[in-house]
């Protein structure tokens, strides 16, 4: 039998070698970044060099950026009504995509009643129409959209939202955790205001992240408080050796950008071919722009969870779904806002390709997938 | 010239070798522990695991910790007014020592209004009386004191306080930050509702720490929300590799403990007659029982900036108060609440040790010091 293949990408990102250097040499450094001795300086150091390269490859400066312990402290700080310098925004309203992350769902620091979901179409794209009429007429709002979906791949026309929002008066956070360092994510080309940011997506460590401002909205209400770090906006004694990977992580992922792009472009149309071999199989946004390496299918009456297992049985390392919400298979509500009912929407299994999958890994997974898909429609047929 | 050495043990911990290699081999096993996969499920064990040991260390089971991305996270998320399960308790008013660490004192989730503060000695301990009189015709109110003081080392009367507390229908959160590892520190021998831990402190790696519960306090209100991690009560993808090694060195910090307290407070003692030698020195809080290895003095008209960077080009690494706010120099509010001038708040150095210091750096910065000093002081004669 094969060795274990990576089809959760997503959720299986091994850590970087360069992220592992910068990790275990800021070990040695011992210092904490706000002290003034030699060990704080060098700790200091590290923290910075990491911020410059992830301001760089998001085209903005080292100043713009804070870094976190995650993705979903990122989005829960973006997610406040008060944002630029003292306060230079006050923005009452918050408008979401249906199919972003539960941390953005959930509205950070609005109230429950100060939040509007904007629809999207069959194909997984936020409607521009509805987010037009979700501003028009109202009072300034946050508007947040993510880049890519994650669970589909499903690119938004983020520079196109960010037009109409900024024509509304309201600013635009946007949810770049599955874009950055796969598609070209440069905040001041697109007009995004805000940023959000995971290292571990890219081959950093779990437990870092950013928020990334433009320069206009500098200023943050910070959700942690009691320290001066951060510019101010983010209290609390750096993760250095997190950060530092991170940094490392952002280098070697910009530098193999494009050639992985491409690589695994090729690889998921294989992917793809193989898993239409049988009929019923429906792949999900694929007449839309996507991530390259990610797609998301089901066939009518799979059980997410039997697929996962049997794929875990077989070797193969695969998510139902996003990770977050996968300890309980649960209908999507990403596909659900898509327009597919609870039977499809808890059917769907998600492959994610990354740096080290080979065209062996797809081809074991395609015969894995027949020999399952053989056995569950049969089993299907059987019950029905 | 010797080595460098550190007696800024606060802020210069070095990472022990049990966290290194525990975080090392989490690395290893890419899963996110959300995901139903043998790779999620090694993830999720090894979160458990140290999950496990971080609750033992405070005598109460795994499910009452919450890891956190460090102290200064823990502290925001356990001052909110609603605690318990389904908001069992509802505490209007926080009341916390004037000595507490920034993050405690900028009261988490109260409003500016709704927070009190309690007054300490001349010797750097709360006063009980105080305590009372701030509990005594309120309505239930959470108390914040640290078990020992950063900046001092000065321990707090813990138990004694958690009476008061519950005596008034209150809770008692401790930032144990200081105490944890290096004191005994059991939750429910001290009557304590929710303690802050921190894994740098006790050699694990920055960025991460946890906020203990009581059994009856198991719910909190969430800062960060959005995913089901930490049952329910902190969102985001856990740092798993961070968190393993906050176990590696809260097991061998532990085991340790005694031993080690025994070993500081020799040093300790040797370390204060030398300082003792130059007449006008003064060592805060040595009447009262303080942390083994924490040392904070001045000698009046020193300042503390100086006399840092002065031991620095000595080769020792040296802190002004805490390091949190010694980026610039200020008072240091914990002498200011314990009824010293500015002149004196600003002048303090303080000196921690750890599992490392040897006799030879006690002895090498007692002989910077005299230099130092005598420097000092002269330049202090001539401009007066």
């Amino acid at each position: 039998m094969h060795e274990r293949i990576y089809l959760d990408w997503n959720a299986t990102t091994p850590l970087r070698p360069q992220a592992r250097q910068a990790m275990v040499a800021a070990w040695d450094l011992r210092g904490n970044p706000s002290s003034v001795h030699a060990e704080g300086r060098q700790a200091r150091g590290v923290v910075e060099q990491a911020r410059a390269i992830v301001a760089e490859a998001v085209g903005t400066k080292p100043r713009n950026v804070v870094f976190t312990s995650g993705g979903t402290e990122a989005n829960a700080l973006a997610l406040t009504p008060e944002l630029g310098k003292a306060g230079a925004f006050v923005l009452q309203r918050l408008a979401v995509s249906a199919i972003e992350h539960p941390s953005v769902l959930t509205g950070g620091r609005f109230g429950r009643g100060a939040i509007t979901k904007i629809g999207v179409s069959r194909s997984g794209v936020i409607e521009l129409g509805l987010l037009r009429r979700a501003l028009n007429g109202y009072p300034p709002t946050l508007v947040s959209i993510m880049a890519a979906n994650n669970e589909t791949g499903a690119l938004q026309p983020i520079r196109e939202a960010a037009e109409i929002v900024h024509q509304a008066g309201g600013l635009l956070h946007v949810d770049a955790i599955q874009a950055f360092g796969r598609i070209p994510f440069n905040i001041n080309e697109l007009g995004v205001d805000l940023a959000t940011l995971s290292a571990h997506k890219i081959g950093g460590p779990k437990g870092v992240g950013a928020l990334v401002l433009a320069d206009r909205v500098e200023g943050i209400d910070p959700l942690l408080c009691g320290g001066g770090q951060e510019f101010g906006r983010r209290a609390g004694t750096e993760n250095v050796a997190g950060i530092s990977g991170f940094g490392a992580a952002a280098s070697a992922a910009m530098t193999a950008r494009e050639a992985d792009a491409q690589r695994l472009e090729r690889l998921r149309t294989r992917l793809e071919t193989g898993l239409k071999e049988t009929p019923e199989t429906i792949i999900f946004c694929d007449n839309v722009a996507r991530l390259p390496n990610t797609t998301l299918f089901t066939i009518p009456g799979l059980r997410a969870e039997t697929a996962v297992i049997g794929f875990d049985l077989e070797g193969i390392a695969v998510s139902s779904g996003s990770a977050c919400s996968s300890g309980k298979v649960q209908p999507s509500h990403v596909l659900e806002a898509m327009g597919f009912g609870p039977q499809l929407a808890q059917g769907a299994v998600r492959l994610s390709l990354g740096w080290s999958t080979s065209e062996a890994d797809i081809e074991s997974c395609l015969e894995a997938w027949r020999k399952l898909a053989n056995t569950l429609l049969k089993r299907q047929r059987n019950t029905a």
